[in-house]
């Protein structure tokens, strides 16, 4: 379900290889994936989708139909069409585990490998580093802030496409979501997978009682009811009604879900309703336009709600719905390199990311250096790939989700601020502000 | 390239089909696809997507592997398992054509099938129209405010997936942008594709000079340079330098492109470089951060710009980064239905939508009514599919394209306010408004 094409590129990538093999510009080049700043309100953010990007620099090539499509183009030379054909990604990777926790101008990517190569895969490393990466951090804002209730992502529907769900389930679920309501994500990750019935349900049944009892003869182990169709009130009165009648036939309705209005409110009076007549085991969901200002907002008002479904605002980061990030050369033939157009100026070289704890854990500061510069703290970049084979098996993704919420654990509590988080410190080291000045002198 | 698995979908469509199965809950179900409101400073919406709903609809099913997944889970009993190995949708679909204006409460999607089926497809048929809808309505005013200019699409990389950027491509296309950065959306749909050089392709070689050089015998046919690597003006002057030697070579220089600073002034400046060397020929392309309120901008400062790559911002619809729409049951039975949540409540039944136009074919009013009732106007919504078979081949992704732009001429200038447009009248027709006040009178 992740698409596969080669052809899912910017043209430039081809006209400028074009270029290359015809020069024979085929020396090493280092390219690095990185934020330039961060969004609004965004304290810190969260690395995802190494997976998917070492997926893809291992099955890369160039079909017989892509290839025959290229040529009819008329834009691309037979050699040159050879040389496509030939093309697999044989170059070294160094990134940063998927759930880091990183900050603006800090690599999380480092591609090594022949111009062609390493120029070719940019389109597509930004598309699936940017996506998983921009959701896992809007949806680790949510765990921060209701870090003791399920959350469930429901955003298929409205995430910018199919794959695009697919993997929003998956970076979500990597930040400390509970699970998704999105089935393939449940065959294609393992991600626990959620959902009952939705009002079309009811609707369709002669009554909201009988709609219920249908659904809990049919799905026994999975008794959510949803009782927001008609009047919230007057269906959490229907559960308690049909509770003993269930029990009988030994089925226990686990939750009853709230989709509208406020949801506060309606939580409490259905808490009420639920608890007078000795539902007291039966929890209450809610959906409906939430996130983590949502979140944070019923947490104030001690709403008694156990379990969010969390959707659109989460799998389109609708308050920040990109990141400001680049893929950038930093290194050709042995030679750094930088870009200094205004206001997109790199730093240049390969770089290593140093990290700085207190002693209970705490991020202290992050240093940005040359990357063979003997530096103190915990280097964050990590070679996971050599002439383009893995150097040993990724983490299995529950193992990168326990190292993804010890990262949160680590954010010092003003860095987790949902509005107007400090900045915190990213040091650029002595050895890289030379070799920038060095650099600089040389193009001038 | 667009993901096909019948798992696509959320959890809550199979525990409901297990539901409506186990009670032989079979019968005609009506759904409609609508959006509920407008985000803020649209004025109008342009509807696209269409093609793949048909396309995912025909060819829907289960696999093999799907099936044997989904018993694995132990959620569903294999009488149910059974059903969902024949699901295919055999319903009819009414729509209306892509590149379509509507405005909120307006279906433009309605389908009629079995319940199951008209159920099951709900998440991937959101999913498709949704996103398409969503870029074909932003793109659409960069087109209004500079219908005069080429604007292509550069978002591969930050939409939303692999998939996404091949439909935002189709969207914008279908919306009046003259093309893509996409090279897949050459392939499969036949999108004039764009592209030349990034920064990188200037920073690997030895200067500026050699890297056009390079460039223009690489790609003689596609010489559009990028001149903001180092020193925007100081690029001008240099392909003002390289002009004559190319065209001793028969090669002509196509356009230059700025990507990063004032692009209004260095558009000035570049201009004026170019013309005294002699190029009036050569064009200036942009990029950077652009949608129609920098368009906007930079026609009021008449920046002499004759292409614009608008990238991220379209891609992720960057303002109104999802719609609020719904795709609700309608009718079953033979009954009309609605859903009465608190601030989602639906216009029950089949309807219609009529529209009115002035003599000059700009347009005056909608009206939405029940589907057979007679309405001066002109019904937007068209069968397109019977019994699971399309009615008749669906126009090419040129001629939808010409529609839209005849679409887009026929909004009066309010509609068309990048700011605060006003409302446009959508008329509840006295037959529907009482169907509403008969559904109500029911569930009461």
């Amino acid at each position: 379900m992740i698409a596969r094409s080669a052809l899912l590129t910017d043209l430039y990538q081809l006209t400028m290889l074009q270029g290359y093999y015809r020069q024979n510009m085929q020396e090493t080049a280092v390219f690095e994936f990185f934020v330039r700043r961060l969004p609004e309100d965004r304290g810190f953010l969260m690395a995802a989708g190494l997976q998917q990007v070492l997926d893809y620099l291992q099955q890369l090539h160039f079909s017989r139909e892509e290839l025959q499509w290229l040529a009819e183009t008329g834009q691309f030379d037979s050699g040159f069409l050879e040389r496509l054909a030939g093309l697999r990604f044989t170059g070294d990777v160094h990134a940063m585990p998927e759930g880091t926790v990183f900050f603006p101008d800090e690599p999380i990517l480092r591609i090594t490998a022949p111009l062609p190569e390493a120029q070719f895969v940019e389109s597509r490393i930004i598309n699936l580093l940017h996506f998983q990466t921009l959701i896992a951090s809007k949806a680790a804002r949510s765990v921060l802030t209701v870090p003791d209730r399920l959350l469930v992502d429901f955003g298929f529907r409205r995430a910018h496409g199919g794959e695009t769900g697919l993997l929003a389930a998956r970076a979500s679920y990597l930040a400390g979501f509970g699970g998704t309501a999105t089935v393939a994500a449940g065959q294609q990750f393992g991600i626990p997978v959620y959902g009952t019935m939705a009002h079309s349900f009811i609707q369709a049944h002669a009554s909201e009682r009988e709609a219920f009892l249908h659904f809990a003869h049919a799905n026994p182990g999975n008794v959510v009811l949803l009782i927001d169709t008609y009047d919230t009130e007057a269906g959490a009165r229907q559960v308690v009604e049909i509770a003993p009648i269930l029990g009988e036939q030994h089925i226990t309705i686990k939750a009853v879900r709230i989709d509208s209005g406020d949801l506060a409110e309606h939580a409490h009076r259905v808490r009420r309703i639920l608890d007078r007549g000795g539902l007291h085991q039966v929890g209450i969901f809610a959906s409906s336009s939430i996130d983590e200002y949502v979140l944070q907002q019923l947490r104030q008002q001690r709403a008694p709600i156990d379990g969010f479904g969390i959707g659109t605002r989460m799998d389109t980061s609708a308050d920040a719905p990109y990141l400001d990030c680049a893929y950038k050369l930093q290194e050709y033939a042995g030679i750094a390199r930088r870009k200094r157009s205004e206001g997109k100026s790199t730093w240049p070289g390969r770089k290593q990311v140093y990290r700085r704890c207190d002693p209970d854990g705490l991020l202290l500061e992050d240093i940005v250096t040359v990357h063979e510069a003997p530096c103190a703290g915990q280097p964050l970049l990590q070679q996971v790939m050599h002439a383009g084979r893995l150097t040993s098996p990724l983490p299995a993704l529950d193992a990168s989700r326990d190292y993804a919420l010890q990262q949160l654990q680590s954010l010092p509590e003003p860095l987790r601020r949902l509005q107007k988080p400090p900045d915190y410190p990213v040091r650029i080291s002595p050895e890289l502000q030379e070799l920038a000045q060095v650099v600089d002198r040389k193009i001038q």
